[in-house]
């Protein structure tokens, strides 16, 4: 008889983005007149950039001609594109990462989650806590995470990120090997300094740690001093993977464009953590389609950086739009400056999903309750910037009238 | 200090293709002007079918209006694709298949490599030798392989296919808990008849092993009496994992389209192997990009279905003149009726690489030396089908003239 895989059976079984979906298809049964508005899961909403669009067909086209057909291509991606994605997103901020550290991928998601297949099970793993659940669930399935004790794994170092620490986490006393750290913050809209990294790349150096730095939300931040990529922190390059992606940048989520950066001189016990990642993804992947590295290049593009400015333009006015309004109504919030998240408190103590009901059956409005994120996150609900304009007013309006 | 995976360690280190392309850069240095043909790697080379590049484009369209715009897909893929591809490849054939019991992914590779997370770790590994390198490989990471002993896995049961056997494995004496089949097979182009897959599946069954059928050649069959899914065999929904590719159905080897079929009638231990693969992709995935599933999807249109059809006529067109070729000048060939992929044995005894070289250095050939695929292809040759039809022609005039 096969052996499965006993660590799924250890995952809880509700995922919060279906307990979302859940209660919400049964708001609309009961109330199908109901207008709802959702800033619960954070997909973008806007079209993909005409810059993208015109360079997907361009591809197509070249795909139908024997003498411009791309079959497989290199497993790391184009150059064109890690190329691109270095001269624009690396080397403007200082950091010297070459093109051949970069490995393209069909998302983050992918990248965060397998990555765990290049070390051993018995690595310990910190997370901040609240933190996006892929981090815990794709390290809970080998068997890195111990057992669910109904709240927490066992084996998981929690770190937590509250109003009391900036939500920035503090070093652990026992010294994790895989260390998650992601800013702009999933999903508490907050970013970290150079100065809150510092410490963590020192410490990460000195245990032998690895650092999984996720900057998905990177294109975000409007602060010129925040530090876009782990690397603008000396000595990052010995310590972290850092992962990128297209989806929020460009509207990708759909479309499905990444990347994972692994410095040459990440090396541990001598082994290069580059050769161990490409004999992954040679082994169990294939590459990116063309026609998706061609899009992912036109955001680079004069015409797709602009239209990419004017996107995250449109979001960032979203983002004001609910911090300044929620803030006016005396709500504590947080993120939304440098992030397209606001993380804000349930009034008057509630729980998260106490007042993430109230708002979906007093406002018609769908978040996303803080206590799925993590026990820190309890009391807290989270709004995401990548609705409609005129909508996410009228949501604000409306969650103004229920306070 | 962080722990690696040690299994990866244990990985020869040169991969096959690797070597193919350094002997060729090697002798194409040392001769500038040599006119070199490929048929080497299983990569194809005409290109995408108009009806496939149309909807691609008809997609990118629909991305760029904020009124059609796709964002986060379903982890499992769009009903449409995969209600095509069951109403196209399934139904037809008899097998009652159901559109939720397929996920669409972006290749069959990542799928036949990432299955087995959702299994022990201490399963047994059965596959064909030779075989498709990745099969092992993947399993040999997860530590399902034991150690490497310069040629083969100390835990992986080989199950020899040679011409004495018709290229199909007997049922092992120790019984395995997964076993890779792939028919068409790659290396070896043979199909295998209901007759017998039929006793495989009682075996599965029986033991409570599970088969990962890798059917990505299905589409190159041309006698009808043989199956195009496992599935077709009674008993296999029970005990059967397939997995589909568009890849060399319709040239999407650059374009990354594929799927994995698991019925909900595959349990063992109580548990629904189709949920635990949900729940695996649902972390560590993140869809298919749409576009991409628009373009598979044409490939059941009416005017797609006539040019696939014309594509792997030219194929097998290839195939037919390799094969008839080969076997008029006296070598030992199989494989090319059913399959894209043509085996034939070394003349006088040669081994593998050294016919490989002299077909690279008398010849101006590249092919596949059937040793990298494992022991039982020592002294056999891959050829492909995929390359240009007049280039296959003269590579087979300059083989025979060198026999």
């Amino acid at each position: 008889m096969v052996k499965l895989n006993e660590n799924y059976s250890k995952l809880p079984g509700s995922y919060l983005f279906a307990e979302v979906a859940r209660r919400t298809a049964a708001f609309s049964a009961a109330n199908p007149d109901a207008d709802i508005i959702k800033l619960g899961i954070g997909d973008v909403t806007l079209p993909l950039p005409e810059a993208c669009v015109a360079a997907l067909k361009r591809a197509a086209d070249e795909m139908a001609d024997k003498a411009t057909f791309m079959g497989y291509g290199p497993y790391e991606g184009y150059d064109f594109l890690r190329e691109a994605i270095v001269a624009n997103d690396y080397e403007p901020f200082g950091v010297k990462i070459s093109p051949d550290e970069l490995f393209v991928s069909d998302g983050a998601k992918s990248d965060c989650g397998n990555i765990g297949d290049i070390f051993s099970e018995d690595c310990t793993v910190a997370v901040c806590d609240p933190v996006y659940p892929v981090y815990i669930d794709a390290n809970a399935m080998s068997g890195r995470a111990g057992d669910w004790d109904g709240e927490k794994w066992t084996n998981i170092v929690y770190m937590p990120c509250t109003p009391e620490n900036g939500f920035f986490p503090a070093l652990p006393e026992r010294v994790p090997d895989l260390i998650y750290l992601c800013f702009p913050n999933n999903p508490t809209g907050m970013a970290a300094t150079r100065e809150q990294l510092q410490p963590w790349v020192d410490y990460a150096n000195e245990h032998g740690s690895v650092i999984l730095y996720d900057a998905a939300y990177r294109a975000y931040m409007t602060d010129p001093a925040l530090p876009r990529s782990i690397y603008e922190i000396p000595g990052a390059e010995k310590c972290a993977i850092e992962f990128g992606s297209f989806s929020k940048t460009a509207g990708f989520t759909g479309t499905r464009c990444g990347w994972t950066v692994i410095p040459r001189a990440l090396v541990r016990g001598g082994e290069s953590l580059y050769d161990m990642w490409m004999r992954r993804q040679s082994t169990k992947f294939n590459g990116t389609a063309y026609v998706i590295q061609r899009a992912a290049e036109a955001t680079y593009s004069p015409e797709g950086k602009a239209q990419i400015a004017k996107m995250i333009g449109y979001y960032m006015e979203n983002a004001r739009v609910i911090r300044s309004g929620l803030s006016a109504a005396g709500l504590e919030v947080y993120g939304g400056t440098d992030s397209p998240y606001i993380w804000f408190r349930a009034p008057h103590g509630a729980g998260s999903w106490e007042f993430f009901d109230r708002l979906l059956s007093e406002a018609g409005v769908v978040t996303t309750p803080g206590e799925g994120f993590g026990p820190s996150g309890e009391g807290f609900i989270r709004v995401t910037a990548f609705g409609d304009a005129g909508r996410t007013r009228e949501a604000v309006e409306r969650i103004k009238g229920i306070l």
